[in-house]
């Protein structure tokens, strides 16, 4: 910002110098030296204070301290689309599936074929949003995974209704190899995602395999119980499953 | 920003309007016209970027996606200043105090005395930051969940030997009831702080008490085993507990 005082002080600099000798009947001085400062001053306070009350906001959410939120505040709706759509969200994803990656090259695999990393698929492996639906949205981190021979498994909330569409739809966007694809069935309908996860979780474990990384945008891909030994959460400021 | 651009037009008015009559010599006006400009918007690319760059570092942080870290990333040493010493930390702290606060009136207490709320202390209930020291931190929700009927176990990493000077800062800071003080003790010095109070949660809950809530600026505060029905996270960019 003092780069912009700067700039103003240098972009007054001739009105402050000319003012003897230009019509001052042009534009009164008082109007452009004061006006516009004082209008910009108060929009900017509005502007910060909207953009700190809505990091605050999407912060809680990614901390899992706002539990349960129905929809996105009214106030903040703006923000989020910017959030989106602009590079942040593309930032944020992008270190997430990094740092993922660092864990994954770190981790001490057994190579008995029970190394198991899950991904969640809605917003996870697939968006809903058309850039990234466009642009192999999470397979960088799934290829990497595989290369170092983890077991896949997908686990996701859709039904098993849905199962065929769900591989075309992965085919689609890349994804051709998995151990095994797990989606709701009739008994798993009612329960809350974090419980219904939570159960197949424990079946993987009971089958002797150890979840050694699990990826979600939801926390209710995370939490709950048998969870893997590194959670990665992916950011998402639209929507909350329980 | 369209505001600013409206205000630099204003601004630039009378220069264009002037030039014929005003000395030229003075400031040459393409200097003026494009020089700043230029430099500006180069400079707020730069700025952007590391801001896109270090807020994405800061929510993979509080997300527990970065897990472990040593230090604050060179580079984001000062917009980590800029969020502690602004407002953005109050914020975020005002609201994961109002989350806690929601749910603490919203948890059925069984009112046998077995409900817990435990807290964490140093960065929870006591700040290292000379602002937050002096303006009661972390007392409003503290002050909530007693007048509620929770019982307070306060669970810190300190060690026994500063038990004294602990209840000393507590009291002195506004905090002067709780049910148990639980420090490390000799046995405790070298575990992990996720593993040591993992253990403490597991002894209370075998004890017989409820943890309904807890509150810690760590995700070792937080994770573990016998977790709390919710946790809590405030925000702390400045070192990470394993």
């Amino acid at each position: 910002m003092n780069f912009l005082k700067l700039f103003l002080l240098f972009s007054l600099l001739p009105v402050a110098f000319s003012h003897e000798t230009f019509d001052s009947r042009l534009l009164p001085r008082p109007l452009i030296l004061e006006y516009p400062d004082i209008a910009e001053t108060h929009f900017n306070d509005l502007e910060n204070e909207l953009r700190l009350h809505c990091d605050s906001w999407r912060f809680s959410v990614e901390a899992n301290n706002v539990n349960p939120w129905k929809t996105i505040p009214e106030e903040c709706a703006g923000y989020v689309k910017d959030y989106l759509t602009g590079r942040a969200y593309a930032f944020d994803l992008e270190r997430v599936s990094k740092e993922a990656g660092v864990y994954a090259k770190s981790v001490e695999l057994n190579g008995d074929g029970k190394d198991v990393w899950i991904f969640d698929i809605d917003d996870t492996l697939l968006s809903n949003l058309p850039y990234y639906a466009d642009h192999g949205y999470g397979l960088k981190l799934y290829e990497e995974v595989l290369s170092l021979g983890f077991k896949v498994f997908l686990l996701t909330g859709r039904t098993e209704g849905k199962r065929k569409v769900t591989v075309e739809n992965l085919n689609n966007a890349g994804f051709r190899e998995w151990h095994k694809l797990i989606l709701r069935s009739a008994d798993d309908h009612e329960k809350l995602a974090i419980i219904y996860k939570s159960e197949k979780r424990s079946e993987m474990e009971k089958e002797g395999y150890r979840l050694l990384g699990n990826s979600g945008d939801q926390w209710s891909d995370l939490l709950g119980t048998s969870v893997a030994l590194r959670s990665f959460k992916l950011p998402n400021p639209m929507y909350y499953i329980p």
